[in-house]
């Protein structure tokens, strides 16, 4: 559980690259060396190439993206200080304003559409389609299919051409997200780059920064610039600064804005609450938890004090020729997500769910790609329900939930209160998984729980990944279990999704290196392993020809002096 | 995290008593004490009375034993050294021998059957099965007919009088198990009543004694005499130790005088591996992970080396005499279930348990209680598969599970891989779960393992209870979210499953007391309070009138102004 982001490596895991069938682009994975001559294995793996903050990460995909000649580069809406809040301006300057490379913004040319989904649809494969392709082991064919009917995603902002592209949707691999970004009460710009690296490291397939503190714009900036996986963020937390934090002057010009400013930075994907209707809020009035989403009571607020409409949704399409320009996606916020198991499913739920289906469709009109939130906290019996109706309302866009969280008692382990329905209802078809830390309720995640967060959704998402039956999935099971049942320590640590816990546990018991290599374990010492005797079984039943097939009674007995002869004990104490 | 057996609880959670409906007997359970007025919440409560572990229990249930006339005291099958090993034979005397109370053993008298099983079958309600229906706020009626069908166990050894009755079976709120016990290479007595105290007050409703090591008997003494939950044990593991070790001089005669030794003693429930027939054995030769139960290798070594059929099975009928003299249980062991997902549900395990449902069927002759222990390692697609065959095949007798584990990749965090299949297999249907420590394949749970596991486990559980809709059950959801959106901070904490570490996650951002009674949280600072912004909405829309149907368009423009005059902004920064 300890170290730091500039960790090496276990030496048997090491970052391998494979060739791409068509272009040959270099694909990293995570390659781990396995003892006894048994090929190496390959694991995903999102952690970039690795960069200096100050720096950032080299421009993989700007080539790509400047070579299908659709974009311009174009002077942008122009920086300001208020982009970073109040104090900021009190300031005079941004706090570590960022000094690495700049690059004038892209944005698609008049009347194109430069998004993953436009491309998909005129039958083109883009290099990010084969990228995914490779990472993911598939024919490219099945992505730029997938991608193209709206089922799957690929975010790929044209101002983020430092992501690794990666693929969303219920076809392919279950991803997860993990949530950063300061807040009113706490941690610095540094830090929030740290946990970005360190959630990359575990496995984080994309990063949300939910900045509502200071410095909102420069800490986007080195998050971005940073950040080898897709970054998504929430504006209207940044609007909402931008207005002093009074919901009521919040208006759709401020807010578009904020989103341009967000576009040009290379935000790849951006949760609109645009399904939070006016004529839904007094649904949730009789509700135990009321609203539990930021941008949705922001939304609320507005509308009752204005009572208009709320302005996302009468602006969608705006929204959505901005989105098609840059190749954002939207994720569609989900403002009225239940916030315990007693408001699951309910009518405010649903009515929203309802609106984020026409809203999908209606950006694909715009050929922008979508993925559609979910709860929250759903009892086990409710979860399936969601998914079920989001992916019939939705068409199959792709299902992005938080959780759900099974039971709302268990504070300080809503990790697993929440992986608990989060791989439920990612092997019934959500596409993505919102992460759950052990602070959630009671604080702001520090790094430690970034990563017991990753880590309990990476376990999640694979055993989703193994529940649906994914090529390949159990692989990776049927590897660690073969070097658990022979004994291969080092090899089961090595594969394990946190190699350096694993191998801590094993060494509080027995510590000695001999331990590592011993036929036994630590649970049992010697004279008890069911692993080891086991073992015996099989190689005497191989050695005589059992299979497991019944096993004839008629010559056993034979074999059973054989059995007492060749070591009579099973347990041969050292 | 922190703390020792002994803390005081929260001064506002405190132990009370409700008196049983027909013989008045207090039966205890946590009161939590609200703030503003709620009226107190009440909690299952497991911790028992407290003891010293020197002195042990009072034995609550003795009198209960004793009126109804069936036992008889005898002088017992005489203690040996060799039951405590060799190391104690080698001393030449027991380490820690128990020098509290002492009483001769009961048994039935000839021809008696004393189990819970022959009372509620001849209608007889039991003061035990009143104090579970007390604690379980049913009508003891559904415990008397649920315990005479089988479908529900209430183990309850008459010489373990200490124990405070509970109920396992799926009409009943889902139990947890805690394993606990020393090995050849780990701990001492002291550390094992330790972890037996604190399993008990995080919620563990059985504990098993697994010890494998020096002092065993000894060491089950201590455990017996200060617990105030059934003690499960796995007789072999001592009748091993007896042999030294050797597998294949195990014989009926010496597990015989085992059993008896541990009747005798007060454990209330055993794991018999009689279902592991010499047959099955090699069908488990092509298996990744092989037999990983250590009682059914054992089993399985000492089928092959005799080839003859396990003798477990063979003396099976001579086990239920035994057991309906004392109401032991048994725990009918899964010795071949799957230790690796790719294993899961496969012909060896399923055969295995067609054997247990025979033996279920057997036992139920001899009115002695059954439960039938279950897996393991199972991909969550096949979970449910292995509940509804195990409740169809075993004719509803309780299920007892270890997780399942829905993936094989993640060992430091077996808690959580297996939490997530315990939470499914018990929704549908799993009477009692086996909790998993984060130690799991890597070594012995500490204390803080066992702490962590019983509460992984409980919220496990307790998610199953609400998403099976059990009465109750999410009332507790109910007020711990109540408490969360009143900003009622300590009941938030108070009614938590865990409220140490509820405390200490949100002290840990804001450790002020202020902060405790401040009306935002912790993670989004005064400014992004969703839940109060939700608040005003809601008492916006009560103020005026709007329920939760569909608000007319009409009127709203003035409630808007309204609203507006009323507060303006709803982020009233304090």
């Amino acid at each position: 559980m300890t170290g730091t982001p500039s960790d090496t490596r276990p030496p048997a895991r090491r970052k391998v690259h494979t060739p791409s069938e068509r272009y040959g682009i270099p694909v990293p994975c995570t390659e781990v060396t396995l003892s006894g001559g048994h090929e190496p294995f390959r694991l995903y793996d999102t952690s970039g190439p690795g960069s200096k903050p100050e720096v950032g990460l080299p421009p993989l995909r700007a080539a790509w993206v400047a070579e299908r000649g659709d974009v311009e580069a174009y002077a942008g809406r122009g920086r300001s200080l208020a982009d970073d809040g109040r104090s900021a301006v009190r300031r005079g300057e941004a706090s570590r304003e960022w000094r690495g490379d700049r690059r004038e913004p892209l944005r698609a040319k008049e009347s194109q559409r430069v998004t993953q989904m436009a491309y998909a649809r005129a039958g083109i494969t883009t290099k990010e389609m084969e990228f995914v392709a490779t990472r993911e082991r598939c024919d490219v064919e099945l992505v730029r299919s997938e991608v193209a009917a709206g089922r799957a995603i690929i975010p790929s902002n044209v101002n983020h051409p430092e992501s690794e592209p990666m693929v969303i949707g219920r076809a392919f691999l279950v991803k997860v997200n993990a949530n950063i970004g300061n807040s009113a009460v706490t941690s610095s710009i540094a830090e929030e780059v740290e946990k970005l690296t360190w959630a990359t490291r575990w496995g984080a397939d994309t990063v949300m920064d939910l900045s509502t503190g200071d410095d909102i714009h420069t800490t986007r900036e080195w998050i971005v610039r940073n950040s080898p996986v897709p970054i998504g963020t929430v504006p209207i937390y940044q609007a909402l600064e931008k207005v002093d934090g009074d919901a009521a002057r919040l208006s759709w010009e401020v807010f578009r804005d904020t989103v341009i400013e967000q576009c040009e930075q290379g935000v790849d994907y951006m949760t609109i609450h645009a399904g939070v209707l006016l004529r839904y809020v007094p649904r949730t009035a009789r509700r135990i938890t009321g609203i539990v989403s930021r941008g949705g009571s922001i939304m609320a607020g507005w509308c009752l004090a204005h009572h208009e409409e709320n302005f996302l949704y009468t602006h969608f399409d705006e929204l959505c020729e901005i989105f098609s320009r840059y190749d954002v996606a939207f994720s569609l916020g989900d403002g009225l997500r239940p916030g315990c198991t007693a408001d699951a499913n309910d009518e405010a739920q649903l009515s929203e769910l309802r609106t984020l289906a026409e809203l999908t469709s209606r950006a694909w009109e715009f050929d922008v790609q979508v993925m559609v939130e979910g709860p929250g906290h759903v009892p086990l019996d409710l979860v399936k329900e969601n998914v079920d109706l989001q992916q019939d309302w939705c068409h199959g866009a792709p299902f992005y939930t938080l959780g759900p969280l099974a039971t709302d008692v268990a504070p300080g382990y809503d990790h697993i209160t929440s992986a608990i329905g989060a791989t439920h209802i990612a092997w019934h078809g959500t596409a993505m998984l919102c992460y759950v830390t052990p602070k959630e309720h009671l604080g702001l995640p520090n790094r430690d729980d970034v990563k017991t967060g990753v880590i309990t959704y990476k376990l999640a998402a694979h055993a989703a990944d193994v529940a649906k039956r994914h090529p390949y999935a159990r692989d990776w099971d049927d590897a660690l279990s073969r070097a658990r049942f022979e004994f291969r320590w080092e090899d089961q640590f090595n594969l394990s999704l946190d190699p350096d816990t694993a191998r801590a546990f094993h060494d509080e018991t027995l510590p000695a290196e001999p331990a590592k290599t011993a036929h036994f374990c630590s649970m049992c010492g010697p004279k008890f392993c069911s692993m080891r005797i086991s073992q015996d079984v099989r190689r005497y039943a191989a050695e005589r020809g059992l299979t497991d097939e019944v096993a004839p009674r008629a010559g056993m007995d034979e074999k059973s002096r054989e059995f007492v002869e060749l070591g009579s004990s099973v347990y041969v104490t050292p």
